[in-house]
């Protein structure tokens, strides 16, 4: 693959908050779900675990207690860092976590996008409702979930800061001109 | 571009922890730089501030108090969050800034390696002592590193819990057999 393809990817993705009535096929999810266990993993702990979520009457349930959830997405991945795994890690094992599955999430959303469906990140619920209404155990915490879809459409890129105010060369003040 | 090539892509990448004495081009820098500011932000607050180490004195300097920092990589991206921006989303802000982080970490980690070139996310390391090298404000929090140069050779890839492990379908419990 070319590069410019992939960064084609990287930059293409949109966060998708308006869905299409559309299933998305099993094999579909299937990689979705695979290319998230491929993120780096600090020590290779693999803190996460996810709950895939395709019951439409589950899904409405966790929409009335996310006000980060918007639209009507044909599935939803609720990722969790599992504390039995992350305490292996130590003190910073709750970081480390939180970063493996937030790099787990973004591999999702950018297979979703090479997929043509549209995904949202989405860190604005109540976890404990969550909790309740999948029946997690206590070492399970929901930090994170992924709203999947076929979009409406695909939203126009958000502003983004350029290279040259968030990048510095050999410390701070030494602006990118790269 | 074929799904299965993003997801090679994705499956592929390896935590690199030994690399050529090689020169990574400035516009590859730039690609990689620029897939980190595509990753997605709550509420576009886009948190992130990136210093690209180049000069060998100063990683040399940086490799003595971080501990996770294996080998000679030609270049780091220290990447940090910046706390006057991620204030603006409230209590919860702090959090979405490592998550936001962290995706876009994700994004040049790929990246770096649709171009040939090695990286390894690194979180040991002394923030404080980062801070002074590079002479960061205080807002500024160095959160992660990418170390970046060519491998001298892909690692064989990490054992991974399989799905059937850690996805389970609308409630714990009810294993993935997808």
């Amino acid at each position: 693959m070319e590069p410019k393809e992939l960064l084609s990817i990287i930059k293409g993705r949109r966060s998708v908050r308006r869905f299409l009535e559309k299933k998305i096929p099993d094999e579909h999810l299937r990689l979705i779900m695979e290319a998230g266990i491929w993120a780096p993993s600090g020590g290779n702990i693999q803190p996460w675990q996810f709950v895939l979520v395709r019951e439409p009457t589950l899904i409405k349930k966790i929409k009335l207690v996310s006000p980060g959830l918007f639209g009507n997405p044909d599935a939803l991945v609720v990722a969790c860092v599992d504390k039995n795994r992350y305490e292996r890690a130590g003190k910073i094992g709750y970081t480390l976590s939180l970063m493996d599955v937030s790099m787990a999430a973004q591999n999702m959303m950018l297979m979703a996008y090479g997929l043509g469906i549209g995904s949202c990140p989405i860190a604005s619920f109540n976890k404990l409702a969550v909790r309740e209404i999948l029946e997690l155990p206590d070492n399970f915490e929901p930090i994170l979930m992924i709203s999947l879809g076929y979009p409406e459409e695909w939203p126009q890129p958000p502003e983004r800061r350029p290279l040259s105010e968030v990048v510095y060369v050999d410390g701070y003040g030494k602006y990118y001109r790269g």
